[in-house]
């Protein structure tokens, strides 16, 4: 069993700020991520794979398949947004690294083919200093 | 005579748009950065000033003093922002990463103490694949 | 359940050098590391929480919050030091990065609030080379 | 217990091509990467090693040793090769990242001395967009 | 004027070896670079272009026509391939990083549009410890 | 004409602090670095090499010649060191990042083989946020 990483990156903005907090509130949860028009960042998205090498292709995933999975699914929906209005599934709720990543599971679960490998890990970079992972509980084989 | 250069980072977010463009034109120069709502990026930012190592101190220039400055008139002023509405010597132009950079120019020109060595050169990067540089004409001594 | 990553950096210095052993000995050991004046690196030093997101905030954890516990209780106390002389809790014992990852966890358990999400994991870079993982045992709930 | 990671680096070229397969199931399965002469990558070799530290010398591992391992049994035999003529242990199998993982855990293994701590974790990064890991099953204590 | 640096990567092969040289001669000049079967990089390309900020659009070159030409003349000849014997402008000559830079000098000047601003800078590197720049002269206006 | 850059890392201490200056002078000059210990860090030193490209070979300087003086007059003196201690070029003056590089550029202007292209460049990278670069004058030919 091994797992396979790939690297995906993406640029959107967001705001983060609750709507029945006070601004005094807003800041000690978001500080200046609740500044009123939005900010932006270059996120990078690590999606994981795990199974058995296939012994004839040398291959524990076909990478041109999960790519083409990831960038339908997720970059396609996010890339070059705002992610607070653009994205259904971030709608009314705020749009923190922890919602995005689950926001990605949920994504690529929903649209998931029965042939890949079972989606094992996920994982959401805001800046160098801020990481977000979500193990994903693994299918029943 | 060294150079010392200073990385900054900042988090923004911005729209390319042209109101007296079609879509298509709009797409054709700006792409995907024409999305109606904006989207972000993580900038580095790089200064570089020119000068003499001060013999008894060994340094070309008090990176307190310099930070400082960097601080106050840029990275105050663009952090955590949407650059389309919320940075005054954007508004009204596209928010390119060359005006950016020419703003950052303007800025720390029109800022910058007579006791501080030349400044010489701007550096902005948007992403790892796009970056803008911007030699500044030195100060006559 | 999501783990978030907080990373932090700081500069320090040491020598490895154990008193009872010969010259040859401390070589074999720690190469140039037992040089008798010491040296120095840029540390990179990642923690991590593990804990649900709170379905109103979409936070897994006050990120403020821990930069600043961390500040505080690590940070502050190892930062532009020679930690073999100046760091209480290092005295003593040899200054390697698997002992700065074990008084790290030290320093966090000690200080950790109990209405913090877990603490799960401490990281130490000390190289591009050379980095130290410590999973760290998680509070009964 | 703690994780000690160490990088090494490596240059090497492959193909990826099943003289079985027709041109199309290969560009499918490999793409670019079945060219008909190869092509090449500098890889990024991570080996982690699992222990307690040890309360005199404050290491869970001799990293010289471990480097002088990895050297004589990995690096030393695919440094400045092409895979797919020059690495016994990959003759006849397609040279993919996941068999290059899998080839290093071999030799690893083979030559693992009774004193080291137990073999935790290779992980080989072709680009930076993608990573394989293989996690190793620890040996009896 | 500014300068628009765009980053480029690109896997290949090479094989540095002189025939009419003993192999003692080889190895001194190239090292492990004159084994037999060839090795491969990761190469990072820099293209940098130098004009005047257009101040209606605020870009100094249309990125998306820049990365086209690069892909069309430049990285589309040379990215997976086995630089020896895949790419006719480098036939005969040994495949060194500074040949490399030369010859997408020469692809770049020859496709220039007269549209463009000036083509300045070309930037190879082969692996983090070894680069390879070239100013180009600038066409006259 | 190419420039070619080999990237050289060393790891030590130094201390930043003047004897005739009040301790509140040695902070708003050199702020935590004026620590009494001295703290550490990990160093990137790059060289430039200028000269046109030996039709011949197609390299524009032998790099294991250049890195093997580099290694001689330069890293083996500085790596694993306290600077202000055990580095004679250094002493006396303050270990600043400038004096470094000058030093640098005195060690291998001293050294330089009459058979090297010029030496053009010597840039020294203290933390990510900090770098000295310096243009060498060039030999006359």
């Amino acid at each position: 069993m091994v797992r396979v990483t790939r690297n995906y990156r993406f640029s959107a903005s967001h705001r983060l700020h609750l709507a029945n907090l006070s601004e005094e509130d807003n800041q000690r949860l978001f500080g200046k991520c609740a500044n009123p028009h939005g900010h932006g960042h270059n996120y990078l998205l690590s999606v994981t794979v795990e199974g058995p090498i296939d012994s004839r292709t040398g291959l524990a995933v076909n990478t041109f398949e999960l790519d083409g999975l990831v960038r339908e699914h997720v970059i396609g929906k996010i890339d070059h947004t705002y992610l607070n209005r653009d994205v259904a599934g971030l709608n009314g709720i705020p749009a923190t690294t922890e919602n995005i990543a689950s926001f990605v599971q949920s994504q690529l679960q929903a649209a998931w083919p029965g042939t890949f490998p079972a989606l094992a890990h996920i994982r959401v970079q805001e800046t160098k200093r801020n990481v977000i992972e979500l193990a994903v509980i693994q299918r029943e084989v």
